[in-house]
């Protein structure tokens, strides 16, 4: 029995949509991104994503009204081929529920004419990092050849992409649709909002589309400041171990 | 295959009735609020809720007769609508069988021409309290314009509501069943019978029932003991951070 | 899906049968009487009990051959009715499979007329004890009246009744079918072989049987020296609190 | 509802194939030998297991393609019958998956003909080996009278084969398919490449192949001087007690 459902909340037929994960993972970058995306375009909610697999709990509001527990796709109307973006606060925890949660996920994507997977997330290195790069992977050679254009480095990661951004990578690539996981390189330990903009510079260009960086850059000024303490503390701390130093157990 | 069950022990015909959720949580509040009530207005037990996902164990009585492990619904009939009552020792652990469980719950009390869900709490604040809050957080605007003249603040609570407090909402509004969870606000490091007692006040007003708290007096003195402890160990012990101060850390 | 399977080796017609369980439990007290009525008693192996939530492993034996990991029906005919005793390494560890497990127990005796369920466990008190007494807990007072006059002490006990010993009598009172665990007073921290024997001295009573315990006699001796040991270590130990003299922690 | 699925990559008629399984186990010898052999053997792949139970990620590979979780088998065409060997970086971790996924292989074993399978593992001691033993569990005495005169020592091992090298032996048998555990006798701690070869001499007499074992002897003599260090240390260290000395801790 099938413990995942995703609830649309108004029928819009679709136009050759791309889809855009940015559910929470390291570094936050992919969330960071695609909550600027639907705010800067006016994403409208067309569709929530229940599962039994989610946290058993409500969330509190200011209203005083209860919110549900469940992640959500935000449409952005375009000539050119929609935005469907998926975002939330959480990711389920088990493989089994991973899978079932994305295989839904590309069930309702195809059924709604999907193009392309586009999903987003950060590749922590370790590293406080000022100039992070884009790192990509893809579903095959093709989409390499479209997309490493815009500065993204395909190739150069190594290890495993975990959860939505890569599951739905991989779900979807049976169902014959092409996709890219796009990284942006930070340490890991904090929220990158740096890491967010560089990615959302590369991502305008991709899309064809304006995106004001401006709500970020408050964060991106805390960002430096946190960085500039963590090469000071690395500095100043006597050297015990590679691993120790780059802070890699943070991730 | 679903591995809950409620077995009804008798046909009644039940008359509109609230549902009044009292399982174990924080402070054990709810649970001493809707133990008293049972006691006080002599409901009867009409079903018992069966989970392969409650504790494989059985509990051995003074009479040396077995009792199962489960939740238990009482009524406490009313012409202006009946009360049923949902009480037991247990809730279970993984986020699927909460869902599953309060998804059946849901389903008899639609089936009995349910109208209002009331879940009882605690909302703990780790700081001993000696003239608690009653809290709100409610499925819609109706219900807090409705509830708030009794004495409870809505939408001064944060965070999550975890397990049947909170599902029992979320899964009741898709079937459009309105509902609100009361919280009594408390340490959540012991069982709180002074909480209870207040919340009990309201409960009355808002039901328009009698209720003795006679039988929680002895546990309110009690408590009134155990604060004083509590506040002269805080005095006493050197401030080492806030968090351990104010004694979060027993939730 | 049901992942758990009764196989029949031997298609036999059973005579009103006793189900007696002695699978792994506190103090082992079961297990070591439930082996020996087999083999003194000369059982015969009629079923087998899989399931995909034991072990994922298979056994290496002497001679070369694998062993399943599973657990076993041994029948014993008698005019007065069969024996059908439940034996193994193994019980599942979450709730979820030890309700489906048990279940089909029930399911299987059942359908063989079953009569009666005896369920073999120790009550671990966390002392050493030398003359131990047979606890008993059953599904309902008939059990009780008829059952008490061989010496075991019903309504003594406290607490839970973990696994199979517990799970077969609440499921086996659905079905209408009478049942008593009997628990031998044990430490709860070592194998007991002394409660085993007097366990076996009151089921012969109640089934009417005879049984040799020369078989334990080494390991009650080599009990008593260890009973000695742990006495002699508790008279040493400087007393710090009552739950660490009485080793309740062992269980 | 399975959640595991075989897919074939190319229809082709098995000729009476041997099961050969060599997933990630102890001292990984099992693995290194099935790699060699497909390597060795030009085998080709015919089919992958995908299951939801396997670790929801993907691989990131050079090519900058990503590369999805799961199980594969290859085939060696032989007149003599074909070989079908399972290779893969995971194995399930919950004894409900196991048995899933091992069954859905025996399924497809058995539609294809399957004559015999034989899982490759190690038998860990904890002692670093310089000549090791090549021991075998069988799934009846038929199969222990051919094998053992190739040099298989059957009934020496104890204790339990866990994961697919044990499953597939216990569900093959149900299926009537008879089989065998190859276990390389290791220290357990480190992947032993001198096992491994030890191990392919010996496959190579049964199955009557010719398999270069030249990939292998770079790190058999790394494994040499690692056995080296090891033995140092162990004379170095004062003697605190048998288990800690031979290192059966890190199996």
């Amino acid at each position: 029995m099938n413990k995942t459902t995703i609830k649309e909340i108004k029928k819009v037929k679709l136009n050759k949509p791309i889809l855009i994960e940015g559910l929470p993972g390291i570094g936050l970058v992919g969330k960071l991104v695609a909550d600027l995306m639907i705010d800067e375009l006016k994403g409208e909610r067309i569709a929530d994503i229940y599962s039994d697999y989610f946290p058993h709990q409500v969330i509190m509001r200011k209203s005083g009204i209860i919110k549900d527990t469940k992640n959500e796709f935000y449409l952005v109307k375009r000539k050119q081929g929609d935005l469907l973006i998926l975002v939330g606060n959480i990711q389920t925890l088990t493989s089994e529920s991973q899978y079932e949660v994305n295989r839904e996920i590309i069930k309702y994507f195809k059924k709604n004419k999907g193009q392309l997977i586009i999903t987003l997330g950060g590749y922590g290195t370790g590293n406080p990092i000022e100039q992070p790069k884009i790192f990509g992977a893809a579903t095959d050679k093709n989409v390499i050849d479209t997309y490493s254009k815009f500065g993204i480095e395909f190739g150069k990661t190594r290890g495993a992409i975990i959860g939505a951004a890569g599951l739905l990578l991989s779900l979807g690539r049976i169902e014959k649709l092409p996709g890219l996981c796009i990284m942006g390189e930070t340490h890991g330990g904090y929220v990158d909002a740096n890491a967010a903009k560089k990615m959302i510079e590369i991502l305008s260009k991709m899309l064809d589309i304006k995106l004001s960086t401006k709500k970020l850059d408050k964060k991106v000024s805390e960002n430096k400041k946190l960085l500039e303490k963590l090469r000071e503390q690395m500095e100043k701390q006597p050297i015990s171990g590679g691993e120790d130093l780059n802070l890699s157990y943070i991730r």
